[in-house]
């Protein structure tokens, strides 16, 4: 597996400085240079050993890196690399860790143009509902999905690196287009995040608000999880995505209005098929297992 | 604090099981006789030495407890109440530990008569998205909220041993009306329920189903975790509750139209405004924290 000689980071918070820690417990890269738009984030990353060197630009975390890694917020994509893009060398490595994919990829065609080639867009499925490099953990990315979407003009030897990279820090490497990986992520994280934010904002607008989150417990503590993600980052990604997530949440009110309609008669046989196909199709799942479409028609409901 | 001689638990499943093995180490309860519907599990409690004593009825468990549990389905309180009522001596406490407590209470004061007043309706707030005696735990109450929801016949006498009980046990007790309580947990629980187990559904309707569990990620598995529950169970809680969480289905509906407008006009102001007000809140809550009106009106949204 090649080492990397000089990584480049940029963006050194919760994403970037657990990618930069795991890269150095695993010993593919040996020497980091970090920047960070808060140069207090920057330096604190080289205190907590995740970047070797702190950058005062991007320009300068960039010069001579072999390996460039963006985990900037998405809508960042563009400029960064329109600034950095005559430091790009043709055997360079440029990656992004961007929870959205179709927009990145269009960022970096415009912004990098010939040397486009030397992106290959990642996502690494993972996070935190905290942000910042305070909380980077070198464990972060263990055994996590990675989607690579990979254009027609990416460049075979930076895929292939690429896919070694991610499968020495103990992830799982998958490939697909940047538009079918956008439409799944709108269903298994962007609209639950949305949906669990519109849940709190639902309670807030209650008078009774405060006696039901005095109320709450460990079932609404992890439901409601996610709703306290960092609100630019989601922002950016529920525009970034808006279509698909829209879609989304038009599939969601459709099952909300199955479930109502059954309620308003208590048909319970129908929202006791409704609760089983969902119960067992949770009951079964787990991370990382791989469906098909012949392992999901058992447990979808007979209704 | 009263120590029980007897105590007769009807039904020794997750919340049966849990409850008889945290009261045994408390030291509250000198012996318990246990009867469940399926043999197996009442067997299963004894050998587990949560009960002292399978009983082959919930009459024979009954005679002469001056403590019975019912740890039951929520639409079996009535019928079982009716059996044992005759059993029951005016010093007897009787307790449930039911999801819902207008039906509890109806049930109970339909089925017990002039016995209503010895029976203290109960909601420790705590669970799993498993159930079954085999994942009894004996922590399952620590620290957890319990909401007693007295009547205007509930005896004085029974409603301190109650708190006294439960406060033994290391739970935090507050007490409010059948129908407070049922509309706070509609909120907190009920209905996000029931939006975790249609949001299963709505996956499970697309025809990519299967690449959307396939990339589901750690937000996605603590965002469905409770979409597993048991699905008797909660039809009977969906159906006993059903007008306060068609209410709460309605607030939601009406949050996810405010952020699909916002999409739709990618008007990011707006999004923003509500993701901060969500995130917020969520980040500063904590189980068992209590709030006020005024405490909550900080963090609602300026827009």
């Amino acid at each position: 597996m090649k080492k990397f000689e000089h990584m480049a980071l940029i963006g050194c918070g919760l994403m970037g400085g657990s990618f930069a820690l795991a890269v150095k417990r695993a010993g593919l890269v040996k020497r980091i240079v970090g920047y960070s738009k808060s140069p207090s984030t920057t330096s604190r990353a080289r205190q907590m050993g995740a970047i070797d060197e702190e950058a005062s630009s991007a320009l300068i975390a960039v010069s001579g890196a072999d390996l460039v890694i963006l985990a900037i917020p998405v809508a960042s994509t563009e400029p960064t690399l329109r600034t950095i893009k005559h430091l790009i060398q043709p055997s360079t490595l440029v990656m992004d860790v961007g929870s959205t994919k179709v927009d990145v990829v269009n960022a970096a065609r415009g912004a990098l143009k010939d040397r486009f080639g030397c992106f290959v867009p990642a996502h690494p499925i993972t996070g935190k509902e905290v942000s910042g490099v305070d909380h980077a953990d070198v464990n972060l990315y263990n055994d996590a999905q990675v989607v690579l979407t990979p254009t027609e003009l990416t460049k075979v030897a930076q895929l292939r690196q690429a896919e070694a990279l991610w499968k020495g820090l103990g992830t799982h490497v998958t490939s697909m287009s940047p538009e079918m990986h956008d439409a799944a992520l709108a269903a298994s994280s962007h609209a639950p995040h949305l949906i669990a934010m519109a849940y709190m904002n639902a309670i807030l607008a209650q008078e009774d608000g405060h006696r039901i989150l005095s109320l709450a417990g460990p079932g609404f503590r992890d439901f409601t999880r996610i709703a306290a993600g960092e609100p630019n980052m989601w922002r950016d990604i529920f525009s970034a995505n808006r279509t698909e997530i829209l879609q989304q949440i038009h599939y969601l009110q459709h099952m909300l209005g199955r479930y109502e309609a059954a309620l308003m008669t208590d048909n319970q046989a129908a929202v006791e098929s409704l609760i089983r196909s969902a119960s067992d199709t949770r009951a079964q799942w787990k991370p990382g297992k791989l469906y098909t479409p012949e392992s999901l028609s058992k447990t979808k409901p007979t209704t």
